[in-house]
């Protein structure tokens, strides 16, 4: 079963609002096994909304539009409807009197021109909108499913969830649901990572989906499901091949941030963290307190973005900052080193580099970074270019950080 | 001139992800006097795309897809479109180098998968990607322009900013465009900028829109006008009725951050600032350094996360701590002048508090966030309570920290 979803208003085509209604109602179709096979906007128009309704009936066997049903000129869905179903508008009493009592219990008067929310084209099932004037409509005809609902989220959201969709369970429109598992990936890009996995096998009704993000790449495994144990067994092999494939490279599951991660094996060990930053200029510790608790495991960081807090801070040596220059591993090392000891924390991080947009040299470009771990057991760090803006640079950088930690906890666990 | 606008991406239809690229377009179009006559979303299909694309041709003269442009088996937009125009996909030599070169930079080989991102259909118009592999497209036939961009919306932004804009201009599809004057406010809640601003009046052909965002409201002044002289001239009174009744919380207009202001404001005086953050946990240090140059102005910051290292690196006193508890104005205003003396800088801001979701109490609870700043002439402080979870209040917090420097230094140049 599937359905084609219309918005209906010429604020989303001049780009003043983003159709969040579309996104809404396709993932809660799809939570009850409907498919969206297209979504449309179009403009406040008789003609427009017409054509999309032809459109849509070629689609497939059930429509939603959203928007158009207020009480004004522009609003006009339901006179498109009603020519496009070549149905009369008729005037619905109940939803006359349910208007007129809103305006009333505000000790008001109904002004005549929300008069024309109650006309609604012949034989239409009234949803009931407790939050606004403009109810919900159903149209059914043979083999064609129209539902009406109005663009303010909220009451969209309302009618959808206490009228609509009851309706489609009642009627057994819905079918089998899409479920998921997300598998989050890090240190390869993309075309690497459908390389590792161009030969896993994935079942006929199961998708396996590349979502890139910045310095990493979620793996989507989802399909239509009679219910969750129906799904794990069926998405079992296929995730077990994705994580066999790609091995470390995998940090986690279902959502959870790098930094979540880092801090979850940090605090199950009883291990902290603290960080030292130049390039990234407090991003790295930025992610590390956005998740909650963290103080648990992270104990602080210095932003040593001029060279005198280099020394004066942490105790980067002048001769280091002289001899290899602040964007060097020496000076990286150096960084990581202080700020476990100022800090006194397990394990500390540096970053130092060259975001851009300038500052680059032949020697050392933009986006050049130099990253170091410091543990009990000695300072490792590296060198790497990232490619992007300054904003990518940054981010990248500090995901590069936190992943070089997170292996290292890892190979700990083992 | 109107265009048709195709998203494509199984992600759309799934409704994970909202479509802010369609918002995108239609926005930056009308500002060329280019109209978005539909947008339409469609799965990763050959067939589904194709089908769209004839659509799309009934429509409108141009149209532009985004997405489906990746390396990976699901990207099927190439494909799709030299089907639909009945053309060869050819290999795109200068594509290809610039593809191997970014893997290149980063000292990788570039995977044999991405070859076909530099496959593109006979007779296309390359625009190049600096930010990723997916370079756009532009294909023009009898009547219809068509322009393939990226999903990625930073990519998509750059190609459409830099290549697909331009040619636009420069053949002749702009009209009369929508242009638009931004003032950035901060310090007063939408409600009550809106109470300040309805006395305003705006011309016919001209509007004002709220746009709220965290702990800023933007003010869009905007309308169709043959040209930037002609829409300056209509909007300037509008302007100055907006500046009149705002004042000084206008921090900044046409897309400046306050960071940014702050950051001009110290270069101009040849000033800098350093940071002291506790619960901001590294976002003030973050913002700062998102301005490109901010080494100039910007030395440093410590995020002293634990409270030993707001006594060692900061040189808060044991005393304060316990006598008023690290949440306090007097810890704050210990933070700020440590790390202004510390750093050797001219000010220092300082954010302590409670970001949430746990560790409130009935006279400290979530939301309550303790600020300082440091100059030569003394330390101010003050305590707000922010609403929203944690990310809200850590934005919003650091959003009052940079309006208490903006502030100071614009009384500086009266």
């Amino acid at each position: 079963m599937e359905a084609t979803i219309i918005a209906i208003g010429d604020e989303l085509l001049l780009g003043k609002t983003v159709n969040n209604n579309a996104a809404y109602l396709s993932a809660r179709l799809a939570a009850v096994g409907i498919g969206t096979r297209r979504q449309m906007v179009v403009g406040d128009r008789d003609d427009e909304i017409v054509a999309a309704l032809e459109a849509a009936r070629e689609l497939a066997a059930i429509a939603v539009t959203t928007g158009g049903l207020g009480p004004t000129e522009d609003d006009r869905t339901l006179a498109a409807v009603a020519s496009h179903l070549g149905r009369e508008l008729v005037l619905h009493q109940p939803t006359l009197r349910e208007i007129e009592r809103r305006f009333a219990r505000r000790g008001l008067t109904m002004p005549a021109v929300n008069v024309g929310q109650a006309s609604v084209p012949a034989g239409a099932r009234v949803l009931s909108n407790p939050l606004g004037t403009a109810p919900g409509l159903i149209l059914e005809e043979e083999g064609f499913l129209l539902c009406l609902l109005p663009g303010v989220p909220a009451e969209m959201e309302y009618i959808f969830e206490h009228g609509f969709l009851p309706y489609l369970e009642k009627k057994g429109y819905a079918g089998e649901r899409v479920l998921e598992k997300l598998l989050h990936a890090t240190g390869l890009p993309e075309s690497a990572v459908a390389e590792r996995l161009a030969g896993v096998e994935v079942p006929a009704g199961l998708h396996l989906a590349f979502l890139p993000q910045a310095a990493q790449v979620d793996l989507r495994i989802w399909g239509t499901a009679s219910d969750e144990g129906n799904f794990a067994e069926r998405a079992r092999p296929v995730i077990e091949a994705v994580r066999r494939e790609l091995g470390e490279y995998i940090f986690g599951e279902d959502g959870t941030s790098l930094e979540e991660v880092v801090g979850e094996l940090l605090g199950r060990r009883g291990e902290t963290v603290a960080v030292a930053e130049s390039c990234t200029g407090g991003l790295l510790a930025k992610r590390l307190t956005d998740v909650p608790g963290a103080s648990a495991w992270f104990l602080g960081g210095v932003v040593a973005y001029a060279n005198e807090a280099k020394t004066s801070l942490l105790g980067v040596p002048e001769e280091t900052l002289v001899a290899h220059g602040a964007v060097s591993e020496e000076v990286a090392r150096a960084l990581a080193a202080g700020a476990r000891e100022r800090f006194g924390a397990t394990y500390a991080l540096a970053a130092t580099g060259i975001a851009g947009p300038s500052g680059g040299t032949a020697e050392k470009p933009v986006g050049m970074v130099c990253l170091a771990l410091a543990g009990a057991d000695g300072v490792a760090s590296t060198t790497q270019t990232f490619g992007g803006g300054r904003g990518w640079v940054r981010r990248r950088a500090s995901q590069y950080a936190l992943e070089m930690l997170r292996r290292h906890l890892r190979e700990g666990e083992r």
